[in-house]
């Protein structure tokens, strides 16, 4: 009998300590409701296969067709290092006419990234041989691969679904595109917005992918966004990189940055709009906030998919001496370890956020700093605010979606960035099992 | 009997996930040979107590007297959030006369940062008891404290010990005013070198504290190297800052600057050399060498003692755009959390290594980049090298001390940082327990 309840004891314990310490198979900051119900989008045909590219028994290829007339545009990593594919789809961008169809195609498992010439090689092979099957300009063909960096792509096994790829393009296979670009995130990431123009209804449709190595700019993640909505490319390319300045820009993980990160808008003209051509008219702003919301609900996605991430953080920063300040600092405190730490560790630890602010080297008064945790205020005037307990504190951090605010009270910059926890599970993720 | 090899196979499993995951008593990268014996510093005396600021059972305030003729020189931390007392150290160092003597104060448990108007309070209150008790001139009295930030420091608790420590004044107590001051360290950091300049007898000793919260600009360390040298204050302070860039400066556990980071150099020129007044002089340039390996071994003590560490690892930068460029590439790769998780994890992941370089905005041509683990050259031209098998990877990894060489053949420019993993322990010590 003594040794049966050891028994049971010694489990309970060992399964609590891999509970705190192992890998979730999903995140438990994923949306409630799942992948969205995301509205087809004229013009837009979408194709999923498996290619065994790395992951077996599930599709790591997607291909997506547009329509002729579509406008697309696009923002990429800005890293040094940025791969084949990132080079090859900005190039063409800039000289593609909108008279002819495009295709995006994009694999997960194998980033191509650091992969020599063999890089180039791929990408002008795959893109050849869309170009040939689908019978659209090879400068209208985009590419992208995600996953390991310094393995030579095995593109012949993407070549040789193409043709399947091709025959399969339907309107409804959003959310099996979306899930075939994963790779470690726990779950597919959607967002939409139905809304109208004058009177003609418009919609956007969104997904992503991106888990780890997340930090502006950008963050690790492939995003493809279609709108039936008609709009010049240059307009739409304004917006987009407006836009990303305060979403995509704003999320970090683990202020690591991606050689792959690209996220590109597909609009493809076939609502009923009259075309939009004045980045400021009334059009534009709708479809601009619209836009917006889809943007920043997929980065926020990524976010709550962050490796290992167990608690969603706010970092708002007010009254900096510009809103680029206010974005360094809220960064500094986003990306701090110590900071993390302490979030996931439900420890109101605001000196930590203190130090984050001095570390950012941006301008700062110690003794006007205020800083609350959600609604408290926990320090003002350089010091403890009076009315701050500790169990105020240490109750507001056991939420899972936590905000911390921080006003320098020497400016009007202003700034909100996103992150996650850093947690046992993000070094079981990174260290414990091979890459 | 099957129950009993359950309980045993339990015991085993719950003993490896224990030791994988906890923090350790003491770090494994610790010197083999414990705390140095330190060649005492004729003009220095060194006595410590237990005040119970925080910690029980043990020294957690130092105090050091300094002969009169010692020139002091220092370095801070840059943080615009920085304590008082350093603050207060910065004033009087430029404003003090050689000529008196001069006293440090030290306490652990406590780092009197944000802790507004009364953190200046207690820098004037102790420093004003000490003055009194030693008949030393106010603007020669220094002091420093490290532990929780934001906590009001309980000064009384200090000053209420200044009688017995200045009775207590010795010059044998180096380790046990290094002991007092620790925070958590795993173990005291010492370094001392005995050389000769023109056939006289000369001693530097120096201690460090700091395991978290480590980066340029600086690291979160209290370090107080004492020497006998007889050198001009602006000679000392010259070759002290140009030494801490490529020493303190070039080290980080976690990114993160702490609000106190304290470097103070004493030389009470009680040796038989002749003054140093020329700092490119024969006699200056031996110092400086000998000052420099000191300053090395202390950085890389820190590191080795860095929170959670089981690997120190050595990034060393070539072929940069500039010194400057060099070490922010050296830097990017040394902080980002994905490679010293790699490192962690024993994992030859090179391309995060390349992912570093590219995130870190500096001039690099993906196509001419060389990496080296160790002597093993893992990548070359743009991918990875032909005579590279992944078994030499992971032999190389599994060693206690790695280097990691990156060669971005465009330049001349180079640097040189130190580093360690990130562990389940770094977790485990920040986010586990409240600190």
């Amino acid at each position: 009998m003594k040794n049966e309840k050891s028994i049971a004891q010694l489990e309970v314990e060992l399964s609590e300590l891999k509970h705190k310490y192992m890998a979730k198979d999903i995140s438990p900051l994923a949306p409630k409701n799942g992948f969205p119900k995301l509205p087809i989008i004229k013009g837009i045909r979408l194709a999923s296969v498996a290619a065994n590219i790395k992951y077996a028994d599930r599709d790591d290829v997607m291909l997506m067709e547009c329509a002729a007339g579509s406008s697309i545009a696009g923002v990429f990593t800005r890293s040094s290092t940025r791969s084949a594919s990132v080079l090859d789809c900005q190039n063409k961008l800039v000289n593609r006419s909108d008279k002819t169809a495009a295709a995006i195609i994009v694999n997960s498992g194998n980033s191509n990234a650091f992969t020599g010439s063999h890089g180039e090689v791929s990408v002008q092979n795959i893109c050849a041989s869309i170009s040939n099957e689908m019978n659209i300009p090879l400068n209208s063909i985009f590419s992208a691969s995600t996953g390991v960096i310094g393995e030579k792509l095995p593109h012949e096994k993407i070549i040789n679904k193409i043709e399947e790829l091709n025959s399969k393009l339907s309107e409804h296979s959003l959310e099996s595109a979306a899930r075939a670009i994963m790779t470690t995130d726990t779950f597919p990431k959607g967002a939409y917005s139905s809304f109208s123009i004058n009177g003609s209804n418009v919609n956007i449709s969104g997904f992503a992918k991106g888990s780890g190595m997340i930090a502006p700019d950008m963050a690790t993640m492939l995003v493809y966004i279609m709108t039936d909505v008609s709009i010049k490319r240059n307009i739409l390319q304004n917006i987009l990189t407006k836009l990303n300045e305060k979403t995509f820009n704003c999320i970090t993980v683990d202020s690591d940055t991606s050689t792959s990160d690209s996220l590109m808008v597909i609009a493809t003209g076939q609502s009923k709009t009259e075309t939009i051509v004045d980045e400021f008219s009334d059009e534009a702003l709708k479809f601009t906030e619209e836009l917006n919301s889809v943007m920043l609900s997929l980065a926020k996605q990524v976010v709550r998919d962050g490796e290992g991430a167990t608690k969603f953080l706010e970092v708002e920063v007010r009254g900096a001496v510009s809103d680029i300040s206010a974005k360094t600092v809220a960064l500094a405190i986003a990306n701090s370890p110590l900071i993390k730490t302490a979030v996931a560790g439900e420890d109101p630890n605001w000196g930590r956020v203190v130090m984050g602010v001095g570390k950012s080297g941006e301008p700062a008064d110690r003794d006007k700093i205020s800083i609350w945790f959600g609604n408290i205020l926990v320090a003002e005037q350089g010091w403890v605010a009076s009315s701050y307990r500790e169990d105020l504190g240490q109750n507001y951090m056991k939420n899972q979606e936590l905000k911390i605010i921080v006003d320098l009270a020497i400016g009007d910059g202003s700034a909100t960035v996103w992150t996650c926890d850093l947690t046992h599970q993000y070094i079981a993720i990174n260290a414990d099992y091979r890459s």
